[in-house]
């Protein structure tokens, strides 16, 4: 059998250890100063007493429960385990916890949504890619902050943050247009996802500018994934006999590299020597002496402080002000997969 | 202002949309058979009355909260990013979610677990090193299910899943002293994590069963992550001159891989050829191609869903035994980082 939650109260701890309750209260508030010896007899007196401050049952008299619903499109791609971090690092801080829901990689986030709300939380964290306009109305309405995170929706009013994907999408163009690269391929991830499209975007019109036509370009679906890319870089280029163009753009950095292995280890080929590589994001392997992957940053930390701003957590009555969109810029760390 | 929460009943929903109540649960109810003509229906009556099940007011009566903490040590480590997956998988598919807590490297997990306690959760997975008895008998105290995850706590009744890690560093050592190696260095982790002691002390039993002894053994402390390794061996074999032995055995993938990429790509040298590298865990990034790491693959898998078998949620009643400790085996995985 569980044991009574919640009757023994922080006065009867207080009482206990010889303090006062707000000694108590301090002794469970993550970053909150207390002498290491007054808390241990807090949390002694706490133990005898089975007492541990409830947040959930407190949080129906003051409406918060200190969690934020992070929705998870793909952990297959190590740019959002690092987001996930930035998130739970700042969050953590703050006394709020991530609840975490993954969705399968193209798929709709309208179920996970529909799972978070049975749920009471601070406010959602959006980082997958589809989502109706009806969901984002429906958390509007109960009240509930929700922010996208890289992503929007048209034709919605739901705020987010992202980095500027159409123009780092150009300067991959430029870096590549410039190292002297006239045919191209681009690896594309989730065909649905503004992000991949934004990117994609870019590029096509910054070559463009110098007379290469979208239609020259010849897209692959990586599926936003190594080892799709890895697979559809084999299909096209060694299955089908295509030419190797003479740059690939990997829409994100795991796409990119998985392109890189598959052209080196399987076919032989030199990077940058026969084909240059890009990608996007700059995960922490792509700075790994195998790769050394010329990338666009997407500032990930910058866009975790605007998006916990924007859901602004200590004002829990004001609403988001809808259609506000952060673009932060992207950078281009020049590395070796295409020549200076 | 947040709108009033939870006056609407599913009665309500079922009424103004012609369907029975038990239509309306299952529309909110993940993986539960409904046309969708049907769910399109209730959600538009759920969404004109502002309803959605609570799924935390309804655990004041049920006890049940549908969420499962779970308190993470290193997501640098792609190790841990796999076990999460394979746990959120598996209690999404139940319509529980993770609550996720994440601790500093090497830290002490008390800390975190005081936090868990301000949540009601229905079981607590424990992946990260560092917890005092006092707090795994807290929660036992309280009813929560606590499982340890790849970890025991040496006194504590604890119960836990975990790779046979001693075996495991036995094999490694095996394979390597069979392709020849003499002399040899340990990237080691959490110096405090079982984890990376049982690896260490199993891989030296076997060092010393051919006449190795463990002092001939050179240790090096590699933070249990890729960056903290690279430091450690050019810090080792550049800096301090030491002599390179004939294999190094990563107590981590993600360490190894960092050992690899300093040796070769700072200092030349070749592997397997100057020098053997083994890992442990079997990361995907262990069969990429710059790698194509020997290692000892620890069955995640099988580890989750023997984990969730010891939470058993289904009986929120019942106490966890004490003592269960479940030792799953590890198996050598042949790449090309020792040859055969």
């Amino acid at each position: 059998m569980k044991p009574i939650i919640g009757r023994v109260t922080s006065m009867d701890v207080a009482a206990l250890a010889g303090v006062s309750q707000s000694a108590v209260s301090r002794a469970f508030t993550p970053g909150s100063s207390l002498s290491a010896a007054k808390r241990e007899l807090i949390l002694s007196a706490a133990k005898k007493l089975n007492y541990v401050p409830n947040s959930i049952a407190s949080s129906l008299t003051t409406r918060r429960t200190n969690m934020v619903a992070v929705i998870l499109g793909n952990l297959d791609n190590p740019f959002y385990v690092l987001v996930l971090k930035a998130l739970a690092a700042r969050l953590q801080q703050r006394g709020t916890q991530i609840l975490t829901f993954t969705v399968e990689n193209g798929a709709s986030s309208d179920d996970a949504l529909m799972r978070v709300l049975r749920y009471q939380v601070d406010g959602i964290i959006l980082t997958s890619a589809q989502l109706s306009t009806r969901m984002t109305s429906m958390c509007h309405d109960r009240g509930i902050p929700v922010v996208l995170f890289n992503r929007y929706i048209p034709g919605s009013d739901a705020s987010g943050v992202r980095c500027d994907n159409a123009a780092g999408g150009r300067l991959m163009a430029d870096a590549l247009l410039k190292a002297g690269a006239r045919s191209f391929a681009v690896l594309k991830g989730d065909p649905r996802g503004s992000t991949s499209q934004d990117r994609f975007q870019g590029f096509a019109e910054r070559l463009l500018e110098d007379g290469i036509p979208r239609s020259a370009i010849l897209e692959l679906e990586g599926q936003s994934i190594y080892r799709g890319a890895h697979a559809a870089v084999l299909r096209a280029f060694q299955d089908e006999g295509r030419k190797v163009p003479d740059a690939i753009f990997g829409i994100n950095d795991t796409m990119a590299m998985g392109a890189m292995d598959a052209l080196r280890g399987v076919m032989g080929l030199r990077v940058p020597d026969d084909v240059m590589i890009g990608g996007f994001d700059n995960i922490d392997e792509a700075d790994y002496w195998p790769y050394r992957l010329t990338t666009v940053r997407q500032p990930a930390e910058e866009m975790a402080d605007e998006t916990l701003k924007l859901l602004d957590l200590d004002n829990p009555g004001a609403e988001i002000q809808p259609g506000i969109d952060i673009k932060l810029p992207g950078e281009l760390v020049w590395r070796d997969s295409i020549p200076r």
